[in-house]
């Protein structure tokens, strides 16, 4: 007999959440520039957690209270009262080690607590740096997967599209994908693949120029860097920490 | 002095409407498999004019009201209470010429529907068989573009992308196109362009067998053919009506 593969599913945006079935899915929140690569790196260099908050209000609140350091983006630029923003480069070993970064982002911390309302089986972060233990992870649970895109402002972005291309790629065999926003992403990846920077910077000429005006172009070829921070994030009563195998 | 081109976005599905200004645009309503594929061909063989409803009831209502052929579908199939469906072959020149047809679609309508709500400066419905006309309109107007997906119950698929990315491949060097949906349905295209029908057949699984099993691989075909019925519908005054040049 047959055993039915579990199903994945690509969500381009989070205003298109409501249209999938998280419960007992495993969520992967995708916000490549920046936030989940930045969640990715400061937990790779030794960040007890990451408490993602979805607003600089919250932010601002939160590091207050607890020990801890508190930093967060809006439009791309570190947000007005926070001390530091959204680049991995910001989280070195030095600096992070043992502490616990709260962090607000303008679309990756939104579409987590998105998922966390909808009742998501479970919540882990994805970006290129930690992109094999995503999928390590996914094809050892045996679960419905449902690849969520931060977005940018709800607007469909390219750069999200293609690391959940990345995965797909990488799992497919695994499970069953009836899904066009799947397919699309895979075929975009497979295009981009050879130099993804250049594709980016080919493609997607207004984030790439927002980003590359900030002089974060450093960042973008970092944050398309796969397996330089392979550890995954899971999301645990309000934290997001490391997962042991 | 640079004269500033118009601007040129791509919305992958009608729960994406809302973050499009579409006011002064051009909004060109996108329902490749099948309703706009449809709506072109009956006014190409001559119809009056294609009134699209977004209700089996009032397709009903307003087929009994007036003389017309009311006719619909749901979920693929005809539309309980309607003798006519939504396949391009039901409305050959010796049966619709000179004739009303009123339409009702699960997706196609819907969105055109939304985008006149929204104040949309003119709506045109575009599809391959069309895909001439269209690209010739939106090259003489000057104006502001929204390429509407109707997608599928508001989930992205790849034939309305298809069709959105042929339009940009044509119109681009016209438009001044930051929109990172854009990009990627004219990648899709230019990947998919040397076979449409084996790239849907392909990557399109789910909605390609759906429509398939209902013998429909003839209306695929078709529907991904260029410029066999090369007009502009053009709504106005709750009518579709061939544009006059």
């Amino acid at each position: 007999m047959a055993i039915s593969k579990p199903l994945l599913h690509t969500c381009l945006s989070p205003a298109l959440l409501n249209l999938y079935d998280v419960s007992n899915a495993v969520v992967v929140i995708i916000d490549v520039f920046r936030a989940t690569s930045t969640i990715a790196t400061a937990l790779y260099n030794g960040a007890k957690c990451v408490i993602p908050v979805d607003s600089v209000a919250k932010c601002i609140a939160l590091g207050k209270k607890i020990e801890s350091i508190s930093a967060g983006e809006r439009d791309g630029k570190i947000a007005e009262g926070l001390k530091y923003g959204n680049s991995p480069f910001e989280y070195p070993k030095e600096f992070i080690a043992g502490k616990t970064l709260v962090l607000t982002t303008t679309n990756g911390t939104k579409l987590l607590h998105m998922a966390l309302d909808k009742g998501a089986g479970s919540i882990i972060t994805g970006s290129f740096p930690n992109l094999g233990a995503v999928c390590d992870y996914l094809l050892s649970q045996n679960q419905n997967v449902l690849l969520g895109c931060a977005a940018w402002k709800d607007k469909v972005n390219i750069e999200d599209m293609l690391f959940a291309g990345a995965v797909i790629n990488r799992v497919k065999n695994n499970f069953s994908i009836n899904c066009d926003s799947s397919q699309i992403a895979e075929t975009i990846y497979n295009d981009a693949n050879e130099n993804l920077f250049e594709f980016i910077k080919q493609k997607n000429a207004s984030h790439y120029l927002r980003l590359s005006n900030y002089g974060l172009e450093k960042d973008i070829q970092y944050c398309l860097t796969a397996d330089v921070a392979n550890v995954l994030p899971f999301y645990e009563d309000g934290k997001l920490l490391v997962h042991k195998k």
